[in-house]
């Protein structure tokens, strides 16, 4: 399907995977280079379309953010699942693996990019209501897979620490993004590995 | 000195004053408004001088931004210091104060612009090793103050987790950054004063 859509030729008319595929490069290319130095011109020159297509499908380049960060989160979003809810897996293996698997994941990755919901939380999120509010919603999302998993292991005795399961949950997601933003300053996977030691070894517990 | 400086006037030859007004300016929309969202003309327009002078000053964008992301941090750091090594004040106290003195300034500020050095780490580190070098050295020196307090509070007994102080501050220090993150895409306090409940209810303890 890659190669179908990316050998898209020029033309004037709506095509079936065109927005699809412009929405596909716009996250990749929102991920690596950033909001406000991706533009629309660079988009579509990615897509081989006419800047025109564009329009066919996003209002504007606010509607077409909003619309990738959307693709972003819900395109992880079965994996995120398919790791926070397996009940074979004791919960907070669960959520330990789940960071391990994504450190591995940033280190091939050498370290940059991130995630594109603390990326669009710093770049985008004073500017932009409608992103901001994809954002929010998204975030709430991710913490309720954390906190399901949290609340489990402190009903079976796994997690001691009494505080709400809501509150550690938020809390170790927004570490997590902290994580993230250091790593990129300092291209290593210390931050993740003491964000992992913290969190394990003093406040799930 | 600041009426002086922003009243400067059109004019080809360097002048005193001028690159101490750039860079201010420069912090100020830098933080407001983002790395690319930010020209050189636009900052060269809002000193009133000519777009060389810039040129007089600093080698391009990239350096002005190592240069601004130096001001923006040492222009806090000794208040940082007053508040950090004050030894009038209990060590885990004076955590303390620090952080909730913050989370009444970023809320009277309305939740906007966050951490430059946050800001800097998700919108630029991926593409300039000279500006990730300066956070990275700047985040350094911002923890060894957290460090320095956990250190003589476990030495005083006051907070009771064993584990290194280094890596306690250097964890303290992301999940700030990420509660910032979370608190740009919630537009509340509500990440701050989480991270201060589980900070010092669950780790400083």
């Amino acid at each position: 399907m890659e190669t179908q859509s990316t050998g898209a030729r020029r033309g004037p008319k709506p095509r079936p995977h065109v927005r699809e595929n412009l929405l596909r490069l716009g996250v990749k290319m929102l991920h690596e280079g950033g909001y406000t130095a991706t533009g629309i011109k660079d988009i579509v020159d990615a897509a081989q379309v006419p800047k025109g297509s564009f329009y066919n499908y996003f209002e504007n380049k606010e509607a077409f953010g909003k619309e990738a960060i959307d693709l972003y989160f819900e395109s992880g979003l079965s994996k995120l699942r398919e790791l926070l809810c397996d009940e074979k897996t004791a919960p907070l293996e669960r959520l330990r693996n789940y960071f391990e698997l994504r450190v591995r994941g940033f280190r091939s990755a050498g370290y940059v990019r991130g995630c594109l919901l603390g990326n669009f939380s710093l770049e985008v999120a004073d500017h932009s209501p409608l992103i901001r509010d994809r954002l929010a919603v998204h975030f709430r999302t991710w913490s309720s897979l954390f906190e399901s998993c949290i609340e489990q292991a402190q009903q079976t005795g796994a997690i001691r620490n009494r505080m709400p399961a809501a509150l550690l949950a938020q809390f170790l997601l927004n570490s997590w993004e902290g994580a993230l933003l250091r790593m990129r300053a300092e291209k290593s996977d210390v931050s993740l590995n003491q964000f992992i030691e913290v969190v394990f070894g003093s406040i799930l517990v």
